[in-house]
This record gives C-alpha cells, sequence and structure tokens, in this order.
C-alpha cells in the first residue's frame, strides 16, 4: 500500500479492511517490507478551514513498516485489531473499545509476549490509527464508547427495526445509543422545525416535563456535558438529512462555549472526524453574559470566576472561530463582570422561566450567536 | 411538634409538609419555641436489621429549636425548602436538587444576608433532613439527582401516560428518569420471569444486541455503574409488584461485591430509605471469583489486586450482611488468588459467550450467592 488513496464512499468498510490486508499480503509475496502509512493525528497536521467553518486534519502521513524494530508490534497490533473489525462486521455485532482490547489480548504462542498490555496506549491508539487509514468512524467499525444522552420529541425514528415515536416517551425519553449510523438508525416522519442540544440533563427534564418540544415543535437532546460521539453524530445526521437548525444551551461559563465550538467545528483532537462530526450550522442561544442584565438575573446566583476561567476565557478568545467581534463582545463581557451563571440561574426567577420566556423570546427576537 | 410519629402512608406527602408547618406556627402562636425533630443520621444510628436483612436507621432524634443561635439558620432554611416542594406539589412538576438550590438562594431584604450560600453543605442536608422529618423519599418531595440507566425488555410500562413498550426499543432503550414514584411511572402488561440488572452499559448492550431478554423472557436494566437512585427504587418496584427475581451481575472486584450489597441491603449513607430501596430478593449471578477456573478465563485478562483491592475486601469481609459461609469463600477466593477480572474478560472466549454460555448456565445450576 504505497500510497493511502481515499477509498470512494461507495466502497464498504469491509472492502477496505480487505484492501488494506490485500496490500500487505501482496507485499509480503513479493518479498517486499509490508508497510502502512497512517495520517498524523498531531496538532502540526490539523487546522481550522474558515471555508468550511470547521477543524480539519492536513495531508501528512508517516509510514509504518513491518520490517522495523520499532514499528513491527504496533503493526501487528493493527492487523489485528483490523481483523477483529472484520469479524464484528461479518457478524453483523458491535463492542465496546474496552471488550475489543480483551478480544485481541492474548499470549503469543512459544512465548511470553502479550499482544497487548494495555488499553489505553495501545488498543485505542491503533483503533484511532485505523479510523483514519480506513477513513471509517470507529462506529463503523462497530465499535463504541460508553453511551451517555436522551432525546424526545417530534421525531419518529427506526432503531435496529423497531419503530420508537419519540413524541410518546413519557418522562425519561429515548437512551441514545453510541452507535447511530444509518444502518442501525434511520429516520421517520419528523414533525420538528429545530433540533435543541441542551448541555444539562436537569435542564432537559424541565423543557421535557413542560412539554416544550410540543409547542415550540423541535427534538429536544441532551448529551449530559459534552456530548458524547453517538448524540454529536446523530446530531449530524438530524440537521444535515431532516435540513432542521441547530440550536445549542449550554451554561454560562468558558466551558460552555468550549463544549459549543466543539459541537460546531469539531476538536483538534478528533479532526479526522469533523467531515461527519462536526456541525458548523449550530447556533448559541445562551447562556449569553449579556443575559444577566437582560433578564436582570439577581447578582446572587451568579458565581465568580476562578483563575482557571479566567485563564481558560483568554484562552479562547484567541481560537481562529472565535474570531468574529459578536465573540469577542460576549467572552470580554464574562470576562469584564468577572461572573458566570448556571442554567438553573435563570428558575431563581421561576421554576418555568426558561422554557416559557428565556427560549421562547431569544428565538424569537433572534438573539443568538454563530 | 413534640414527637415525630410516623405519618400513615394514607396521608399524602403535602399533608404531611402541612402538619410540620402547622405545628410550627401553633407554636409561635403560643409564643412557644417553635422545633423540628429530625432523625439523627450519623453511624451511631444506624444498623443491620439480620431479620429483615436490610440497614436501617435507629430512633434516636435531633430537636433543632428556632430561637437558638446555632439553629435559627438551618431551622429557616428547613422551612424554606419545604415551602418550595409544596410548590413543587402543587404545580405538579419536579426539579434537580440544583435548581432547587437557586429557587430558595435569596438575599434577605434589608441585610447583606443570604438564605444560602452553598449547595452541598447547605440545601442538600436539609433535603435529607426532610426527607426523613417527612418520611417520604425525596423523589416525592418531586425532587431528583442527575439520571443515568437504560431499559429494554419483556414489560409494557406507562410514563407520564405515554405507554412504553420495553420489547421494541431498539438498540438505545428507554432512559431511565430519576423519579420513577407510582404517579409517575406504572407497570402495564409484563411477559418477564426475572429481572437481570447488570451494573457495565457496554455489557447491557451486549445482551440486548444478542436479544438475550427476549430468548430468557427477562427484563434488562443497567445503572452504569452503582445504581442511581432511579435505576435502584425502579427495580425495587418491579421485583415488590411484579413479583419478579432479581439477579445481579457485576465485574469481579471489591466494587463489585459493594454495588450488589448496596442494591440489596440499602447503606449506611441512605439508611434511611432501605425500606424503598433496599432489595433483600436480590441475587448475585457473577462474575465470581471462582468462574475462573470454572470456565478458564485465561491468566492474561485477569488483574493483578491493588492494594486499595485488598484492603477493601478485607474490610468488606467483616460487613455483617457478608458473614455467610458462601461468601466469606467468594471473598477469600479472590484475596487467595491476588486477581480480580472485569465482566468484559469473558469476551476473550467469544464475543457472545457472556450471554450463550456463561449466564444461562450460571441460571440453569442455580450457580448464585445470596
Amino acid at each position: 500500500m504505497a500510497k493511502r488513496t481515499p477509498s470512494p464512499a461507495s466502497e464498504g468498510v469491509d472492502a477496505r479492511i480487505r484492501k488494506l490486508a490485500q496490500a500487505v499480503a501482496d507485499a509480503a509475496e513479493r518479498g517486499a517490507n509490508p508497510a502502512l502509512d497512517i495520517p498524523v493525528r498531531s496538532l502540526s497536521n490539523v487546522s481550522f478551514n474558515p471555508d468550511k467553518a470547521i477543524i480539519e486534519m492536513g495531508g501528512r502521513t508517516q509510514r509504518r513498516s513491518f520490517f522495523n524494530l520499532n514499528m513491527a508490534k504496533r503493526f501487528m497490533q493493527t492487523m489485528l485489531v483490523a481483523s477483529e473489525c472484520r469479524k464484528l462486521l461479518a457478524q453483523n455485532k458491535t463492542t465496546s473499545i474496552r471488550d475489543l482490547y480483551y478480544m485481541v489480548k492474548h499470549t503469543i504462542p512459544g512465548t511470553n509476549e502479550e499482544t497487548f498490555v494495555d488499553q489505553a496506549t495501545e488498543s485505542d491508539p491503533v483503533v484511532e490509527d485505523l479510523e483514519v487509514a480506513l477513513d471509517a468512524l470507529r462506529e463503523e467499525l462497530r465499535l463504541f464508547a460508553s453511551n451517555r444522552g436522551s432525546l424526545v420529541g417530534e421525531l419518529t425514528l427506526i432503531d435496529s427495526g423497531d419503530r420508537i415515536n419519540a413524541r410518546r416517551l413519557g418522562s425519561g425519553g429515548w437512551s441514545i445509543p453510541s452507535i447511530v449510523e444509518p444502518d442501525v438508525i434511520q429516520f421517520d416522519k419528523c414533525t420538528a422545525e429545530y433540533v435543541l442540544l441542551v448541555e444539562k440533563d436537569a435542564v432537559w427534564r424541565r423543557f421535557n416535563e413542560d412539554k416544550f418540544w410540543r409547542k415550540s415543535r423541535c427534538i429536544l437532546v441532551t448529551g449530559q456535558g459534552q456530548p458524547p460521539r453517538g448524540v454529536q453524530r446523530l446530531v449530524h445526521r438530524m440537521v444535515r438529512e431532516l435540513n432542521l437548525p441547530l440550536y445549542v444551551l449550554v451554561d454560562n461559563d468558558p466551558w460552555g462555549y468550549y463544549i459549543y465550538s466543539v459541537i460546531k467545528q469539531g476538536s483538534i483532537n478528533l479532526a479526522y472526524e469533523s467531515r461527519r462530526m462536526a456541525i458548523p450550522e449550530a447556533r448559541f442561544v445562551g447562556l449569553s453574559s449579556f443575559d444577566r442584565e437582560k433578564y436582570r438575573i439577581p447578582d446572587n446566583v451568579t458565581i465568580r470566576l476562578t483563575k482557571e476561567d479566567i485563564g481558560r476565557s483568554k484562552q479562547i478568545l484567541k481560537y481562529p472561530w472565535f474570531q468574529k467581534k459578536p465573540w469577542q463582545r460576549e467572552i470580554n463581557q464574562m470576562l469584564k463582570t468577572g461572573v458566570k451563571m448556571e442554567l438553573e440561574a435563570l428558575s431563581s426567577k421561576d421554576i418555568s422561566f426558561i422554557t416559557r420566556r428565556y427560549l421562547p423570546g431569544k428565538l424569537k427576537e433572534g438573539d443568538l450567536l454563530d
């Protein structure tokens, strides 16, 4: 495999794994040194693409060859994981990256050498290698991380053949799985006008209990903090396939800004997945540093910025994607006032202030940031 | 309120709050010193009841009176929280303990004094005071913590008026809410023969993907680690109201034993809720320290016990509820072999070994601990 040519989208992941294996086998038969070219995943090979408005990976690759003392073990590990993923595809099963580690871990016969000794430094990075080398999300390789997040609202979806009406899910909602690729999850009848992604689970419950999504015709999602991959990917698919706007509601602190920015343009660590994960259409609905005055939020429910908050805010001010004037104004206002606010601070006015006054007002006035 | 007499179960929580407030108002009108008697929640007032097989709170109470410099603030806080809970009941709304903190936090007019300055040391303990003083779970006071956990299987339930068929929930499942009291969640058609509570989310997904619950006719639940209150309470209700046995499947480590023991007899911290939370019927299905030999689990997927693991195991050996011979044998075997195992270790044999061989075998042979 001299050069990594991106596979056509039509080519299945299984075919891509076979192609990778075939190239190695061919090299071995020719008596050549089998090698893989893995795109470099470090900061030096990552940049913000202002046209697409996402964080992207550059074209630099690193050759990993079999006849090289430093690379032989990682090469072998890559083949083992790729082979296990093919089995998962063939059996139509999915598994956790923890489980995968146990599946590929064994003692090499006739030696004391183990194929893998540690998950975090060995099998997890190999999974990332394969994702970039095969141009496939780990979910397409049938691997998942832990799941988190709930959904209710104006949508019917099909999950593994079961029809789920998200308008009839009571107080609990649908537990969003880690793997939400089109072969598992399909969208059926959508009567929503937008997607609302709420950082906090407790706030999601307020919106659900008040049946906000019914009155305001939306799909209500929470990722319980930084959305896990399944939630991010599902929202990405809803925005693209159902043509829905996305509004993001987070705490008023540097962490909230950061959650929003990862949703919108992806992250440096996962730059190779931005194309299928980042959602440049996302719009920030709040909490804004200016909401304090606008909604007369009492001082005693604001929280003084810590040293870390101030440092983090100054860092975020410099990010290329926060260079727009309104964002500079927003972050500087937080630094100027010296305080942050949680979404729950709005409850000091009234328990349902956030669903009845705050959000409808924000959307109606278009008081949003991009 | 000279003496706390437990309210009859028929008396609603709202009536109990009114009664508490009335006693305070009466004392004030009489010119007496209003006081509350709050059961003591420390270790000294907690014990294991071997007959009921649950951890229980004793009868000792502490008087908190208004005209006492050390108690006046806590007294005022208790009244504020109780009043807010009554409002929630009247509005038929629920909220998070974080939200509640913001709802009761304000500056006392004409002073610089705030009603509450901190959630963890002020409003949360007051919630616990009220739970014991009113003999009501916080969920009955309309308060919730964060939610976590999923359910699928042979059950139809009603959640806030929506009928949810847990046999048709795809890969995601129903997201178990924090409040699962009978006014919110009712059970409808149950075709299950038992409840299986799995510690790990990733293992729950394996069981769901293999549709284990259909073949084996069960309700499949995960709490993602130590089950949160909503999951524990829901399982408690399923065991009691649907008359189902409960099997618990956890990692083979001291933490796994502990998770099982909290499910079975409650915990010291929450002793006052054991009656409505603890499930003495729970049975431990695995992983057992003896499974290593029995199922020939390879050495390289076991993990050496850490110093903390050994210390914790020795502690657990002394718990009154682990004095039965089989449990002493089980924990001593872990100490003897010096290793622990994750549920995922079974995947080194085959990805579906756990659903096809391990669990069915355990249940069939009755290889369980009580």
